[in-house]
């Protein structure tokens, strides 16, 4: 009953899909481990989004370090009867050694640029698959999304609430640490703090209201037992009742040397909420305590509190960002572009994809602005910022990994190099992704080959 | 840089939001430990929705069991400067010791009906309210949509294909045990075989075909390496092609007593390939073979194509179940409804609760169908099932938890127990949930007793 907790789900070799092992004995039994060239990309933007920030890297890099299979799960594959005894052995020594090259995390980037490019024996490149897309994908997808709030939020503080309705534990700890990089102040979430260093914010939920009998004094309670972090939470029962408690509170509280720093709402209309509690608190001389917003927020409710100039200095996001409510996921994969030496695609319909080994080249637009990208083959002499970059050797990181604090700054020097509209989080006119001539005479190339020998 | 392996984020107490810990802080000061009453509800129906099934008990349970605070942990807490050192050696010794009813899994119910209470003393009840939330959530939201499919699936096989794109590992694993409990007949994903015994099922992906120089000689290949599980991928280069190769391969395999299982479409129209592959493989002779479609499926998908009476046996459906995108949260909460004997209520804005203890009596309808259900307090008088069983008591479960094979018969008995028009997916008019007069009773109690204090 409780055999999951034996094995960490994270680094376990069997965080796959069937397929990838059974590919795997094919390849074994017939010794295919000529080196293989996969990327990962994705194919299109959601029609809601005009750019992504690349995140998930440091994950990758870690699962590929630590990969590998338990003897206890490899029994059980054994036991299954779908592989041979030697095939087993040979998967108790697999290890991944191969290269990686990848764009830094924070970066932002355009479909179908590849983020990430894997060269390895075949049989590794191929098995890593599954939760290399799994981890790429989910933090790619909350950094772009937590991006648009930052844009969004001019200055104003942002931070995850998500956890609860994340899917998952490492879904609430990776959105964590995807919107810290990509501009949050912090999150809630205590174990990320713990593991990731991101910020940690927290105030009270309205169980601590109810369980007193009297909301002022749960107010005070909870200021002598935080004296340092008093952010209470006023719309348990009635908001401006509320706000007036906090004002009638806050001079016992000075005498103690107590200062209230926060209100929060959670419920109502925000911005007329904002306007009569900030009203009240200024009243009532408590014109430097804060107010928190949250509650079903999100980026295009940020804006609307912000453009609307409602008196809110910080505003907590939480389950639409944590499931990317918008949208859920991307359109992405990781494919085989070249294997031993020959360049290959995919053709299936609405799914085709560009062969070879390939690079964006970043052109410098007007004041440093990003001003078009070229995908091409990694060799091709062109002009521009290369934005795939080796991150590992032959199984081995070649960097350490950079504190977060430092992807964060990167990743917002990388948002103010955005075109203007896009910072504005308007769609249209789309990012210039060319595609260098190289790439499409490779795709024709690839194209005669496959169609030949499919025929034969 | 690797601390993140060390601990095992699914039992650590530090997977919680701060406020927990301020306020389990706040209690700890003040000796608040009476006891308190909280319970897990939905608020309401997603518009798209006709009914939710409950899901998450067992990892629930596991978690209660199981969460403590690792000495590391604790250090880094005490380090923060936030609480006391009496605090941290309480929250060392902190287990739950506390009582917890629920709906068994694969129950179907309707909000706001509560699927879980928690009877512990304050500080344990409040402390497990993140994950609680995380894993119910979860769990019921997937197996929500996966029931859904299988309404629609009239008994064709339906795979969960989901792990890449679902957020996180734990979303992957916790999917295809969701799904599988819904009804499903298993997974690719190979580590939730082993975990939770969901059966496994995979095939073969594009890169192995393109790794090949031949598509025919790739499915050779595969076959005689898998000749129990010859499933071959025809839509790499061109679907109608690949289905001739695979009607020219099959009396060679025959000889060697291999026998070709099925073919996959992942791509294109897939009702009009499903029509045009099952022709070519019928004039073959190849009227056994099996025709599995993937590539971007949800229930809808699949009631097309099964209403179209396409020719595909099996569907695999895989992002856009794992991520449940058209709805990727539901709108639930863990609410305190009673502390220190005294029923509670929040009133906030549009989130206001029912107090007490509640049970669900559900009603029989005509042919045995579920007749409507009746939400009222834990001991009113009431004819009907009640749905809520107690499964924990002081901090001990009372039973082993069923084999999921029998959760999964319970739940297509509950399935097969739904109105028709919520069979159909029809979500009007809706199920009825009656409130009872005892609760609108308590409800207006609490209100009275609250407004009196607090505004003394």
């Amino acid at each position: 009953m409780d055999e999951h907790y034996a094995i960490n789900p994270g680094t376990s070799a069997l965080l796959t899909d069937l397929y990838q092992l059974t590919m795997l004995q094919a390849y074994f039994d017939k010794g295919m481990e000529d080196s293989a060239v996969f990327e990962f990309s994705s194919r299109k933007l959601p029609s809601t989004r005009g750019f992504l920030m690349a995140a998930g890297l440091e994950q990758v890099l870690d699962f590929l370090e630590h990969m590998r299979f338990t003897s206890e799960e490899l029994e059980w594959l054994a036991q299954s009867g779908r592989f041979s005894r030697d095939f087993i052995d040979y998967l108790d020594r697999l290890r991944f050694a191969g290269d990686v090259h990848a764009m830094p995390e924070g970066t932002i980037f355009f479909p179908p640029e590849p983020i990430m490019r894997v060269t390895a024996p075949l049989p590794q490149a191929q098995l890593v698959e599954t939760r290399l897309i799994n981890l790429l994908h989910f933090q790619t997808l909350i950094a772009s999304k937590a991006a648009r709030a930052v844009l969004v939020a001019r200055g104003k503080g942002l931070i995850d609430f998500g956890l609860r309705r994340a899917h998952g534990a490492e879904a609430g700890l990776l959105a964590a640490r995807a919107s810290y990089l990509a501009g949050f102040a912090g999150t809630a979430t205590v174990l990320a703090g713990f593991l990731y260093g991101v910020p940690v914010y927290g105030t009270m939920a309205h169980s601590f209201v109810q369980a007193h009998d009297d909301e002022a004094e749960a107010f005070e309670h909870f200021a002598n037992t935080q004296p340092d972090n008093v952010v209470l939470l006023i719309d348990t029962y009635d908001t401006e009742a509320a706000a007036e408690k906090v004002v009638a509170l806050a001079p016992r509280l000075q005498q103690e040397g107590i200062h209230i720093k926060g209100v929060r709402l959670d419920s109502g209309d925000l911005a007329d909420l904002a306007r009569k509690v900030r009203r009240i608190l200024d009243d009532g001389g408590l014109t430097d305590v804060r107010i928190l917003a949250s509650g079903n927020l999100d980026e295009e409710a940020v804006r609307n509190l912000v453009e609307s100039n409602a008196p809110i200095d910080d505003f907590a996001i939480g389950t639409r960002l944590d499931t990317s409510v918008d949208v859920p996921y991307l359109d992405c994969a990781y494919k085989l572009h070249e294997y031993a030496g020959q360049a290959r695609r995919k053709r299936s319909t609405g799914k085709a994809t560009w062969p070879g080994r390939k690079q964006v080249f970043r052109q410098s637009g007007p004041d440093g602005h990003m001003g078009g990208d070229i995908l091409a083959l990694e060799d091709d002499p062109l002009q521009g910022e290369p934005l795939l970059q080796q991150v590992m050797r032959a199984g081995q990181r070649l960097h350490p990994s950079p504190p977060l604090s430092e992807v964060r700054q990167y990743a917002a020097a990388e948002l103010a190099r955005l075109p203007d509209h896009l910072r504005q989080l308007r769609v249209e006119p789309p990012y210039t992704v060319s595609i260098a001539t190289t790439l499409h005479e490779l795709a024709d190339a690839v194209d005669r080959r496959t169609s030949v020998t499919s025929s034969l």
